[in-house]
């Protein structure tokens, strides 16, 4: 990893890598580092997170994907977070402390949803004091559609140094123009290149070409969402977009279906990107 | 209005007036039109619609409010869109032939509330053939927070000429960051001409600027939420913001209290605007 | 009607006949009164209400239907309710006068749903002091499945004389268990005959027979909310049980399938009932 | 425990005893078994659930509550039952087979919640052919108030041997007379003997005086909902009704107000119940 590099960018939320028959598979990590730095241009990954079934896997799991991630991302990757959410308050401790011992760049955790705060609060009020309490508070994944809570994050942030990712990957573009500083989220794991692409074309700007590529992603995952997609169809895309077998999800999930792969391979090839591949 | 001038920018969704008692007041609609036109630059209107109580108003009540926007727009206003929604198709149908009988320059439906069509669809799909069943259909006001959807639509538009006016003001820069052609919505009565400077900073582009207006728009707005906002504020707002007497709203709704109103002018005028105003 | 006589037992929310081109047909509505009294001994209606897509019928429609049923009704029915609850608060006035004038046996009215009241109160907090200002308030449709709610309303209704008609058909018996005084729904209006021996054998008490028919019940509702079931359910329904041409349903509701008229009355007749009918 | 004895009547969801550190507290289980069993006259218990916290707990603390609970009640107890939900797959199978070795009456599991099954499905369809698939399945915990569901589960039972325990307290009453067996709940801590009368009263049948028990429950919960009542009130009610000390909760739960503490117990005192106590 690269100490101190401002998180910034695209994120991929990574998928975790499983054998046939259900088990962790870390002994892909490496290709999967490979691929993403070299064909998907993409610098950063979130680990066991939702994307990555953290929540339906073991804590003895988590650990073993956590360091195969940071020992493969080395000198490779700028920055790997560990998610280290948990329903046991302990349990999520424990993570952190693991993350904080291997050198990962940082950890991640989702709000309580099982036993909820008892009022909704507005991620701009949580920001208030935040630096006193968490001083190692780095930033947040906002993954709403309300985007004037973002707005008003990001307003706050002036003088500040957090960062917010996007966590909606088919409007990244309007959270860009509101301030998101980069994104985290499972297209990147494929449509990262693309994505980047798009972020350089808002970058200089050039909103008419960021906004081609936003419509070609949207027009993929609207295809997708419509014949049911999550961690098991993304994990069907990866397979077939990298070459990596991702293996099959964990239960309650199940696999996705050979009739969505077949689709959702063909349309991905049938998109004419602005950039002719 | 002006015939064949296609609708983009700023509409607002006009307000009521209403006597102290509860009638309608159509005697202050020159005096608005005028304050829209020169206060705030803004040069079309939606009327009887959510903000302007539309379903709480009897039908010849609809009537004579349509009659007297169209009378005192003209010259002076590009558009005076008619909402014509109604629990009762044959009312509604009766709005319609009302509003094209007085020359308004378009009408426009709530999708049926009470009684639901069986299936939601994405607003994308209901445009597919939409020209050959309704050969005046011009654009769709689109006011959920799902920008994919959004996307699709504009993306989708590429030949055609439909308008996709956007109903989020909170966020309108990140609807009009995917292509978006305007804006709907009660704000701009009053922050009209605070949002044109955002239109324009846009089109330069010059994003942060563009941002800067969405900020402070979004200050006002996530301020006035948190106290409770709906149409009957938004009535106290635009009395002491144009000195137009918008009056109370109808029941169920009840007349916002003295308390908001102190806080929400305070609050409106602490703003810094980045033009000096 | 019956002056005077309290409302229990059943009540049948019933539709509105109309002719096949989608007028109201009140012509039948004299032989809709005698299958209630003769086929399913219901003595009780509510007219105009959801069942009767009263909201979709213009104001002018719903009084003449208020009219004839009064008018069918007289000595024949206990009593006819109307519903005249309107978006438009002086619509909904107009009717209840009228309601008055033509002799009906009481009015109803939904809480608003468009513009709503700020905050949601149990019904049972709604109670407090609504004689004195409401003093000809004689209770309430409670259509939630929260009984505790609806308990809590019993319970304070024990020196006073509020009636508490439940209106989630499928499960009247839970209901009448904590103190429900009768029902008003939809099924009433074809399965009022088998419900009413529901009631009798809840008051002996033989409760294996009460339930024996609330699974019978339970069994077709069950059946046919699977398939979709809706107002034009119930006009196609009752149109093969009682013989009565209901007709269509107004737009946005579109008429039933064949399918559907033909697996529901299949189901209905397949079922065995205690009565041996 | 009692092998063969059907589960019936009431199950008490127990809250997890905790030292004032937030350690889990089994030393005062002894205590806990011989209140229910006395001063309760309640015999089954549902150990490491909602109530229990057994989502917050570690697999290690969840195993030796269940150990602690099984060894307690011997002789003492009906059934103890033990929830070994959880997110990991993995761990729940672990959960599943301790609560065998230590010789528990029965194991339930929450459905999964954080990634859901794609299509919801209704209980009644779920028992199709369940014996074949999970031969030991006993019943069901219905928490649902779509009592048709439950009705039409309990109509599919009547030649089998299925439990259907009602989870909703407050509305017991009603699952009872469609035909559920018993409950697991929280209330059944400190109001199981009140419940209990309910019970006797229903069979006999007397429904007024069990209508009574259920609307005193009622007002009692009705109360206490009103002030934000969770695991963390449970825990406070429960240790000034019993007498032992539970603790705080984990967070994210934070300890009952000290003001809730003292209104619910003047609520509780103020009951006057028709058995006089």
């Amino acid at each position: 990893m690269t100490p101190g590099k401002k998180l910034q960018g695209l994120v991929a939320a990574t998928v975790t890598p499983m054998t046939p028959d259900g088990q962790i598979n870390p002994s892909v990590i490496c290709q999967y580092v490979d691929y993403l730095v070299r064909e998907q241009n993409v610098r950063n990954v979130f680990v066991n997170g939702t994307t990555g079934e953290g929540l339906s896997l073991s804590v003895q799991e988590r650990k073993q994907l956590a360091e195969e991630w940071v020992h493969q991302g080395k000198d490779k990757l700028d920055h790997v977070v560990v998610h280290v959410g948990a329903l046991s308050l302990a349990e999520s401790q424990e993570l952190a402390r693991h993350a904080a011992a291997i050198g990962a760049s940082g950890i991640a955790v989702i709000a309580p949803f099982f036993f909820k705060p008892t009022h909704k609060v507005r991620v701009e009020e949580m920001l208030d004091g935040i630096k006193e309490q968490i001083p190692t508070f780095q930033g947040v994944k906002f993954s709403d559609t309300d985007l004037l809570d973002l707005a008003q994050c990001v307003n706050k942030n002036e003088r500040e140094q957090f960062a917010f990712l996007y966590g909606v990957d088919e409007q990244l573009l309007s959270a860009l123009a509101i301030g998101a500083d980069g994104a985290v989220g499972s297209t990147y794991n494929y449509l990262g290149q693309k994505t980047n692409l798009m972020l350089q074309a808002f970058a200089k700007p050039d909103l008419v070409l960021a906004r081609k590529y936003q419509f070609l992603i949207g027009e993929f995952l609207s295809f997708v969402i419509k014949l049911g997609f999550g961690v098991a169809q993304t994990k069907a895309v990866m397979t077939f977009v990298s070459g990596i077998p991702m293996g099959p999800p964990r239960l309650p999930l199940v696999d996705a279906s050979e009739e969505f792969t077949v689709k959702a391979k063909a349309k991905l090839e049938s998109i004419l990107w602005p950039d002719g591949h």
